[in-house]
């Protein structure tokens, strides 16, 4: 046995392309699959099948959902004034589950890079821009896109091109975040953390 | 949307069962997997359900094997004088990259851990001693155990249980791995590299 027989290696081949796995990482998970009943692995492979059988993007807010349209997008109860800006679908979890936003989402699908080749023609720019053209009532955009030098770009570019479009742009607040200490803050957090203290 | 989709859920308990994934990284897998082409994840997807429908365990070392018999146990220009102890399947392809063996190989199956309860009875040592007094010329056990606790203590019990059996039982040698430096070198690896001195 040079080399494993070809069902492992070709899992391994296919483990080793997800973000972050190498070769020996996906080798110790077939490893660890291996020892488990073979009704485990087939449960995985039918969540994988289902996965690029049922899984869809919205045509609004672009977000992954199993319906023709996706749940937040149908909520009668959302407040439609509101539209919160993310980078990627994920996003979206992370923010309801904060539990303080009430409005509906747009799913970018990354930020401006232009050296990778992430124009705004990639991101979903003019999809964007279309929906706030078309939809009637959105009194604010914000947008929620990670402080990160991509990020701020995109902000920048969005600030641009929307801020004849809606009455209202807002970003998230930069702070220090929850249990940070002054001690190891960065001067540019600090410096917004005291340009947006709050009255008590 | 308070949770995923239902698929996206299911595919990330699956993923944060392996070992060393929790959630955030399951769910990091299968956004990635989100933006892939429906076929690869059936090739994925195929290549787990392979795994369990075409691997099993050889009869004589127990390693894994697509045929009835692995390989390694096959190949008639293996020499059946040398056997080598080994914890894990995985640990055959280690050692075959060296390209210094030619022996047979038997897998334990772990080693000795009995607060865990891994005991003699659940790695392969019944197994081990009816091998090595059926199949005839065996005239040297390689313990290529870790040097671990575990593993330390596994070769001290094959020493002991094994001895009156074989006519010469062996062990890795200990010393100092390639690149490594005297100053960070703790001393019972220092002391292992001093005694097992060789002659240039």
């Amino acid at each position: 046995m040079r080399r494993f027989p070809e069902p492992i290696t070709n899992l391994v081949a296919a483990f080793a392309r997800l973000p972050g796995v190498g070769p020996k990482t996906a080798l110790r998970y077939v490893f660890y699959l291996l020892q488990q009943p073979k009704a485990d692995l087939e449960v995985m492979a039918r969540a994988l099948i289902q996965l690029g059988e049922r899984i869809q993007t919205c045509p609004r807010c672009f977000t992954y959902t199993e319906a023709q349209m996706c749940e937040i997008c149908l909520d009668p109860k959302r407040d439609s004034k509101l539209l919160c800006v993310v980078e990627e679908a994920r996003d979206i979890a992370t923010i309801e589950s904060t539990g303080g936003f009430n409005g509906l989402y747009h799913v970018m699908g990354g930020s401006l890079n232009p050296i990778e080749g992430i124009t705004q023609d990639v991101i979903r720019f003019r999809e964007l821009k279309n929906r706030i053209e078309t939809e009637p009532g959105i009194e604010e955009v914000i947008l929620a896109l990670s402080p990160t030098t991509q990020g701020e770009t995109t902000i920048l570019f969005l600030q641009k091109q929307l801020a004849p479009l809606v009455r209202s742009l807002t970003r998230l607040a930069r702070g220090l975040p929850m249990g940070a200490t002054l001690e190891f803050a960065d001067e540019v957090t600090l410096g917004d953390a005291l340009k947006g203290r709050r009255k008590l």
